[in-house]
């Protein structure tokens, strides 16, 4: 190994990705050095260049190289709607459905104590400020359905509707294009219990 | 995007590295940029130093930072016996069974001629310079048991006995510990055929 110590740390360094093991960190490191040193050096560089310029918005707490992203300055958003995601890939899910005219907030994670990660550590504090600038009237939130993301927007909800701001939820249901057959019931119970007159 | 170039150009060359989907390159964005900053400074180091350092060993063809590799200079090696290897993972398998003392020959790679490898992109001329020196008296083929692996422990072999070196190939049998019941057929056909006097 003293004769490869660039080599040793390069695969320690992959290790560290997320979903990627040692097995999957040598195998990486011996294609790309063996077949691939240009995406390698594309690689090392916009790594570098991303930790160097990449930050948060002031407003929508998502990733962006200015203060202020596009989507919080552009024009055509309705201002007074505003949905709460916990990734920027779940804001682009959104996005896609074209359903949603308003602006976002992007906590970044989501809360889950048994792994030390409370409200400062997903900038609730920010959020607050930003739903209560007196122009958001209805926040949405869009946070998973998983036990901590429906925590998380529970938590977040019971703090703006004590500020007087109407918080909603995505609608729990059943998945379009879904036969009961073979959706779970406790998506059916839910959806059971918010069912929707016609 | 236009306010994110840099972390566009992250994920465009996570997406390169072998197994790495677009989905997985954003998630592992959004984490380095998020919760590793330090790990992702050490990843563009690292990587910049490997491509700049490592290179293939004069003798053994694995990767290295000298000009021979330990391995090869080691004195306590047999110098007779050359193992020929796929990949440098598949060196360190066989080194780990303490089963193997001679030297080694990377291809960094199998034949296949349907991806366009050839015998020149698998360094066959460099292994038949090394296996012809004069020292070497066997060349022990451990090549994967897969077909590309086959074919090239085929095509080494007819080079090698042409040149009066004597050419073995690793035993194919039923894997230590395994219950007949569940191993596949071929690899028992294979044992029957390879049985061994006690």
């Amino acid at each position: 190994m003293k004769s490869n110590l660039s080599l040793y740390a390069l695969t320690e360094a992959l290790r560290r990705l997320p979903g990627i093991g040692p097995k999957s960190a040598q195998r990486i490191a011996y294609h790309m050095l063996q077949h691939d040193r240009e995406g390698a050096r594309q690689l090392s560089v916009a790594l570098s260049d991303a930790i160097e310029k990449v930050r948060h918005c002031e407003r929508c707490n998502t990733f962006t190289e200015e203060m202020v992203c596009t989507m919080c300055t552009s024009p055509d958003r309705e201002q007074s709607l505003l949905c709460v995601t916990e990734t920027p890939a779940d804001m682009l899910m959104i996005e896609q459905t074209l359903a949603y005219k308003g602006l976002y907030f992007i906590l970044m994670g989501s809360l889950s104590p048994l792994d030390g990660i409370g409200p400062k550590e997903i900038n609730l504090g920010k959020l607050i400020a930003r739903a209560t600038d007196g122009v958001v009237t209805e926040v949405v939130l869009a946070t998973s359905f998983n036990n901590e993301g429906e925590a998380t927007a529970h938590y977040i909800s019971e703090m703006l509707k004590a500020r007087g701001i109407r918080v909603s939820r995505l609608a729990r249901g059943v998945p379009v294009g879904a036969e009961l057959e073979y959706v779970d019931i406790g998506t059916i119970a839910r959806a059971l219990l918010d069912r929707q007159t016609t």
